[in-house]
Formats: structure tokens, sequence, C-alpha cells
């Protein structure tokens, strides 16, 4: 062991694995997005295994507006993650919760509520992983002609976490507490109202629960562009990415960490956790017959679907399938990935099929496939080489490559040191080694304090 | 026992019980509404009762926008209901679960998801309560200037049903089902874009996932207006109301059946279920003493705001205590329990501190007090009477209210063959007696089955 930080790792749960067509392997469950014995299966083996969390993706709609191409996909059949991440807080007692939640599909005040709810249930293991959703097929979901464009969904997504953030805050620590002699539930002085009023929030808060166990839940965001890694330099607590070469998550790593400095942020307060799509094999061979065995499972037409959605929008299926990638149109999709696979294409010469199933496989994400302990190696390389602080884990099918993982890989991190044998706190912050944060109102009550008011509680 | 109908039973939870001062009532749970073993206890026992759902009202916000009147209460630091309701299905398996959700301050997409995927999660076990949102204060957390007049909200609200249900139709029962061999998780001519375009939404479509296992997650509503009646007759399956008088409870009970009969429906279909607010003892005398004791633990603030706020948001304070209730202004608030409350003052010509001791026990439902005895004929009278098809219960301090009907007045109703002893179905609905509904798409795709498309799974 050559470094004394310890590696985050994420359980990334897909309904039946990462891949495509995952739900096709041999030993996978089909259903798996709406199979809840299948969700308490992986979420109790990540926490035996001693993950810092489970998470769940999510889009607000099918993930393409073609129904016939999501048909061969089992994605687009989900439980909504607060809903069942609810139901899983009541099964597991250590592992962070992470749901993904779009700000521009949501309302501040009911996303704030439901986060601090989950904390609360949870006894302190909610995290958001905040995106600003990346589809045109979502905006028609939510009575748009289209979706807005990516500077607009930053501007509105930084005003977003400013509200939530406030609300959450609204209630100081030691707010609630009863006084059956005077009748209190909780002292008034110490619940606020927010009165936000900006360019697209108005919210007069408080909201209607004490603070959340966290503080706030942990932070969690996934943007690669520009207006991405500023706001998660500014706000975030984990940062996900799709990092394929080490060089790139290298100067991804001093780029975001260079930014969270100039915030005045501690660098270590956010965590760089590429995804990592593994294919676990006895040997390596046999891991990479997995690897042709899911390319055999794969169509064309989701295949190429799934890569147009990924880089915008972009209908493919005009183009050969075995000639290189032609001249891609702009789009308001996510940026960052786009440009992943263009310059992946322009490297490579790959043609349109070597792309969509390399895509199907990891979507622009590191593969990480062999034994268990090659894979284990592949992991302690980029984590020691400072290219991330943990990795985001989704097995290209499921459960089988959750199962391996939990009993194979993660006792070989462990015998190097790298990763925990048991949880250090029982909040998902303390686990992951972060503060909790202090109410903005903490200091300006302090202030009051020392002339009291014969209106509040402390009469 | 006089009729062979069953009375149906909802639990309906409050943090520490339904009086403003419950929580200070000895025993009681002070912090009810973040105190998740307290909803466990209350769900399991409803559940071992027979009761037919676990129901948790809701509102996007503290109940009043004076922090210190709240203060004196409990009511306004409680869970999001959908948040812990997916926890609560976990620890119940019979019981339904219904969630109050405002058509007003949500957006369609996203609650058609979530009461899907807690219907999914319970088994078939969801129910949502519809409301249009009552308060100006909930407004004002949602960047409105003012809450939306009594006409807009519920003509926003029938579209808002329109489309949740459209939505929740547009995965025909036997979409999903896998095909390895053909690569196909479900059927694609099974499942429908909605394509919906209306004055309030425009929603694409389709959900992604799914039909919930009800088909249709049971429909609660709550209206005592003329649009409020209304809604329920062409679109409710379960009604709440308050009714104070037998008569009144008569005269709305045909009026609203003879509704649902005019919208082309089974009356059976809609149960009415007025609230009961129960006080229990070993004697009537005793139960009077609870009373009492509750009435010395309401302070005037909280009392007059409670009764404020539920007449629509009129500043009482001004008005002294100990003269009789001076004529309202007209408020954008609940129609119908204003009416109520103006009623009932001129009535009994109350002064307003006696109005406001009696709604800080009740709001404006029916009191039912005694021993268990007396409480089950106070019960099982208007139920024969025709006054309603069952009641939501609310006892006035929880848990012991709670325990008490579970333990001493069901027992006593399972004797007179009034309430069931054992759950007859495994979801809601078939606990309810009511229809699982047929999606809207079924019949079409049969017609289109007879000319096969060579594109579709059929091929």
């Amino acid at each position: 062991m050559t470094t004394s930080r310890r590696m985050k790792l994420g359980a990334s749960f897909y309904p039946s694995g990462y891949h495509v067509a995952g739900w096709r392997y041999p030993g996978a469950v089909p259903d798996g997005g709406i199979n809840l014995a299948h969700h308490i299966e992986v979420a109790q083996g990540a926490e035996k295994a001693g993950f810092d969390f489970f998470f769940l993706a999510d889009i607000n709609g099918i993930w393409d507006p073609d129904i016939d191409a999501v048909s061969y996909t089992t994605w687009s059949a989900k439980f909504e993650p607060l809903t069942v991440l609810s139901a899983l807080a009541m099964v597991t007692s250590r592992i962070g919760l992470v749901a993904t939640a779009s700000t521009t599909y949501n309302d501040p005040f009911n996303l704030a509520r439901r986060f601090a709810s989950l904390d609360h249930i949870s006894g302190g293991r909610a995290a958001w992983n905040l995106v600003t959703s990346a589809t045109a097929s979502e905006a028609a979901n939510f009575s748009r002609d289209s979706h807005p464009d990516h500077g607009d969904r930053y501007a509105r997504a930084r005003e977003f976490v400013e509200v939530v953030t406030g609300l959450w805050d609204g209630w100081e620590d030691d707010a609630y507490g009863f006084d059956r002699a005077n009748g209190r539930c909780f002292d008034p002085a110490k619940v606020h109202r927010l009165d936000h009023r900006g360019p697209f929030f108005q919210v007069a808060g408080p909201l209607n629960l004490p603070r959340p166990v966290q503080g706030h839940p942990v932070m969690v965001q996934a943007g690669l562009s520009e207006a991405g890694r500023d706001l998660a330099a500014a706000t975030g607590e984990v940062l996900f990415t799709a990092q394929p070469t080490l060089d790139g998550a290298k100067a991804f790593y001093r780029d975001v960490k260079a930014r969270v400095v100039r915030y005045g942020r501690d660098p270590a307060h956010l965590s760089i956790m590429p995804g990592a799509v593994t294919v676990i094999g006895q040997t390596k061979s046999e891991a990479e017959d997995q690897i042709a065995a899911l390319n055999g499972l794969l169509e064309p037409k989701p295949g190429l679907a799934f890569m147009s959605g990924l880089i915008g929008d972009t209908d493919l299926s005009r183009f050969p399938l075995d000639e290189p990638l032609p001249p891609l149109p702009k789009t308001e999709g996510p940026k960052g990935r786009q440009q992943l696979v263009v310059e992946r294409a322009r490297r490579d010469g790959a043609t349109l099929r070597e792309l969509y199933q390399s895509i199907a496989l990891t979507s622009s994400h590191r593969l990480v496939y062999g034994s268990p302990v090659e894979v284990a190696d592949q992991l302690e390389d980029w984590f020691v080489a400072g290219g991330c602080d943990g990795y985001n884990i989704a097995p290209a099918h499921a459960p089988q490559g959750f199962t391996d993982f939990f009993s194979a890989v993660v006792p070989e991190l462990q015998r190097r040191g790298l990763v925990r044998t048991r949880y250090e706190g029982s909040t998902l912050r303390e686990n992951l080694g972060l503060p909790r944060p202090a109410t903005r109102y903490a200091a300006a009550t302090e202030a009051e304090q020392t002339a009291p008011d014969p209106e509040t509680i402390a009469s």
C-alpha cells in the first residue's frame, strides 16, 4: 500500500447491469429496475462490502423517444429513485443512498422536503446527485417545447441549490425540542423564513421539517462541461465523471481540485469518483469472453439509439455501420460526453459499429476487466496515480457482476489496505470524511441571543 | 348486525394526534411527525386491526405563516408523505398507503411516476389523496405571488388527473415481458405515447415504468365544495369529508352518490368516509376528562391561528375571545369548511374561544367519544343510517388513541360483524371492493392486432 487515503466506492445500480443488453446475459435479472428483491440484494451486498453508497441514476422519461429502440432495453422500466431509496433505508443501516434528481424538472421546495425526509428516515444517509437533465424527450414530459439550453440549465441549477440548502438551513440544529410546560414544540427564534427572491425562484420557506440529520444531504454532481465543473467545485462533495484514459482523468482531477481551492474549500471535501464499468472473470480471458458474449447480445438498433442519445439526440441510423463516424452537429445535450465520443472516434479511426459496441458496454466510462486481482490492480493504479479518489462501480451485468465484485475484488482491495473493513460512522457524511455544514443562521442567532427577545421561547 | 355492508376504516395519522395540543397530552409522542418508529407502530397496529388504509394528510409548508403560532404545534415537523410511505411499505404487507399530494404544486409526470413506483414497491397498496391545496402560504413556496383561485385549481386538477391516469395507462398490462431470443424487454406495440395537449399541460409520455399493480393507484379526494364533489363523483374512489351532523352527512352522502350515478359509475365504487375524531376512555366521563385536559393544554395563540387558517387565512386575533364570531370576509381558501364553521357559530351562538377550542379538537369533523362500546355505537349509527360507508379515524392524541381503538373498539365492531377479521385480498383495490381499471388502449390494440405490423414484436 502506497497511500493512506481510502478509496471511495459507490455501487452504481442499473436495472440489470450497465451494458445496453446486460439483461440478456445468462443469470442477469431481466426486470431489475422494478424488482425490489434485486435492489435489496445489491444494496445489502454493497453494505456488507463496506461501499460508501448505493447510487441510482435517473432520467425523467424513457431513455429515447423511439419506443421500439427502447423496447430492446430494460432501463426504461424502473422505480423513481427517491421512492425506492426510502424503502431501501429500512433494510440497510450504514450505506449511503444517492438519488439522482433534476433541477430542470423539479421544484426546489418539493425536492428539499423529499431529501430532508429521506435523510431523517435513513438516519443521515441521503445524498442528492444533482443533474440538469440532458435529453429533449424529457422536456416533452414537462409541458416544454424544447429542452432549455445548457447555460440556462446551469444558471437555474445554481439558484436551485441556493434555495434547497437555504431551506435545509432554515431550522437551526437545536431549534426542535419540546417544552410541555410552555407549550412549544420548537424555538420560533431558531426557525427562519428563507424569503428567497431570484430570477428563477421566489421561495418563502421555512421547510416543514427540522434540519436534516447531516445538516445537508451529501451533494453529488456529474458535470464534465466548464459550467458543470464549476458548479461542482462551488457546491459538490462527490463528483461523478466519465474518464476513459488515465491522462484525461489526471488532468480532470487537477483541474477540478484547483477550482475547489479557488472557491476557498478543502480539496479533500470533493471526492472525484469516475465510473468504472467492471467485467470480472476467473481469468482475463474469461472476462473477455463475457464482453464478446455481451457484444453478441447487442442488436444494432438499441446500440445506435443509445449512442445517439448519449451524444445529444443525433440520429445516427442514416450512417453506414462499418465506416468511420461523420462530423456531428452541435446539440444542447451533454457537451462533455459528445466531445469524448468524437475524440475517441478520431483517435481510433473507429467505425460506427465498433463505437456503438464500445459505448453500449461503457458509455464513455473506463472499462476495468480481468481476474479479481487484475481488476484490483487497475483500480489501484489510477487511485495512486492521482486520477481519482475512488470509483462508482457499474458492473456490465447484474447481479453477478456485483456479487463477484463484493466477494472477490473487495477482499483483495481490503488486503491492500485500500478500502475499509468496517464503517467509521453512521452517516454518509461521516463515512466520506465530510464536514457537517453549519447553518447560515447560526452566527446571527448567537448575536441575537445576547439581547433576548421576551417573545421568544427563552422567556 | 343490520347490514351486510362492511364499514371501511382508515387510520388518519397526524404526528401526535389530531388535537392542536395533542402532543402535550400525557403519553403522546411529541415528535411523532419525524419519529419513524411511531409511524411503524401505528401502521402495523392498524394493519393488525384490519384497517383499509394508513393515511397521511399534507400541506406544502408550515401550516401558518406565523412561525410563532406554528411553534406551539408539532404538525409542521413531518416527513413528506410519499417518502415515508415507501419506507412503511417494507414493514407492512396488506394495509393501503394513502399519500396526500397537491395538483397545484406538483407536476403530473413526476407524481405519476412516484405513485406508480409506490404501487409497485408495495405490491398494489398505493392511493393518492388528491388535493388542490388550500393556503396562500403554500403559494409563496412555489414562486407564486398568490394562491390560484378555486375555479382555476379545480380546472387544473381535472386535467392533472387526466394526464396522470393517461400515463399509468400508457403501458398495457401485458406489455412488459421478456424475450431473450429476439432481445425485447417489452412489446413496443403495447406501450403508448400520451401526447396530451391541454390548457395546463403538454405531456408526451410514456412513463418509464410499467403499469401500476392496481392499474391505477386508488383515487382519494376530499372536496366539500361543488367543484370538489363533482371531481370526486367523476374520478374519486374514496371521498374524505368533514361532517359534524348526521343530517348533513346524509344529505352529502345522497348528493354525492347521485352525482356518481350521473357520471355513469356504480355508487358502490366511491366510498364516502367522513373523519371521526375519537376520544376513548374506560367510561364516557373518562373520555370527557380527556377532552377537558386537552382544552387545558391549548394556548389561545395556536387555537386562534389554526381556526384562522382553516377558514381561509382570516386573521382572528383582533376579535374579542368571549364574544360571538363576527361576519367573515370571502377568501380563496377551502370554501366548504368556512361555511361549516360559520353555520355552526350561528347555530350555537358560540364565542370565539368556544369555537377555537372545539375546532382545535375536531377541525370541523365529527367528534366520537366515550367508552369503546359507546364509540362503536356512534360509528354504527351513521353507517346504518346512510351517513357514510366508513370512517377516517383520527384520535385526538397518539399513539394511545390509536392503541385503544385497535384493541377495544375494533373487536367490538368485529363482534357486530361490521368490520373485517382478515383481509380479503392483497391489493388496496381488492380490499376496498374496487374494480381494477382497464387501460384506455386495450381495445385499440386488440383491433390493431388483427392486422399485424411486421415491425412489432409479433414479427
